[in-house]
């Protein structure tokens, strides 16, 4: 840790840019963070972004692969992640997304991440939300 | 941090399995992440979780020995923890609350850990859940 | 890491004391958590906490002030931080707090900041919550 560490915005191609000033996510030293991603589908530039949908199912899948694709754009991947915060918009999602969240994450090498799931508000038509804290090395 | 740092999942005995490929807590280098914990009394083999109850009370001390059991296991303890979330689905259980945090953090050693509190949804018959970041060393 | 960390508490002169025993922030190592920070206005002694306001735009100036005196005593900047959540309580604030924070953040030298923001229950009278986590080095 004696080296001067460079804090790096991760920019995946598939993104839109943020709505605001921040990063979908940042790594500096091994600590990489994800934002809070939901389910928009690849960006299609002078487009407003679009969620995936309009099932649970569709929006999960696709929140997962924006999660991913950051995590590897910055050089890890879901066995580094240590947390992994779900927001969901209904308690009577909860069972299908465990569902989809056991099958997505069945061939994890590394312990699976620990996880936080709440309910809380999101803008209109948006089900789920996950962000994700990876420790790398 | 030159070494190649392991994940580890962090199960304590007293702990049920969780509903989902997640842990309940994971350690990678000097970094543990305890997952959101709730109130649940120690596993019993073959029966479904409960949560203590039915009091704020109840609960809550029994969400701090969960949270307790996983910083132990992984060779933490509380005086390590940086941040702790709360999550109340009650705005009027907030001062109870902090009284039953204040007494329970009574003889920290170290500085206290810093923390959110917001009310959000959770699971029917929940009252309260706290997740937990720690940094050892 | 070979050496033995401490965990620091970090209080600034600006800042009423916790209503719990949490700390506005701590540091360990290189790691600066800070907790969630509303909008009260500097600290009268002997007084209550009054959030600035009424408007979100005021409450969020001085929560952004908040978070800042913060990671100054415990010599981080806006620089160094990985991960802002942000906790907001109408959904039609969203627009509003998204144009506050891209001109509070114009002048940023580093990657901005990774950020979750969702809508939750706060104390009464509060529109907006803020907790930050930073990596220095």
């Amino acid at each position: 840790m004696s080296d001067k560490l460079t804090k790096t915005a991760i920019t995946p191609a598939t993104h839109t840019t943020p709505p605001a000033k921040f990063s979908h996510g940042v790594r500096k030293g091994n600590i990489l963070q994800v934002a809070g991603q939901v389910g928009f589908l690849p960006a299609v530039p002078g487009e407003a972004p679009t969620p995936a949908g309009p099932t649970l199912r569709e929006q999960t899948l696709q929140t997962f692969a924006n999660v991913r694709a950051i995590l590897e754009e910055g050089g890890a991947s879901w066995d580094d992640v240590m947390m992994v915060r779900v927001y969901l918009t209904d308690t009577a999602h909860f069972a299908e997304f465990n569902e989809l969240y056991n099958d997505y994450f069945a061939d994890l090498t590394e312990a699976p991440a620990a996880r936080t799931t709440v309910y809380v508000g999101l803008p209109a038509g948006l089900l789920v939300e996950i962000d994700a804290l990876a420790v790398l090395g």
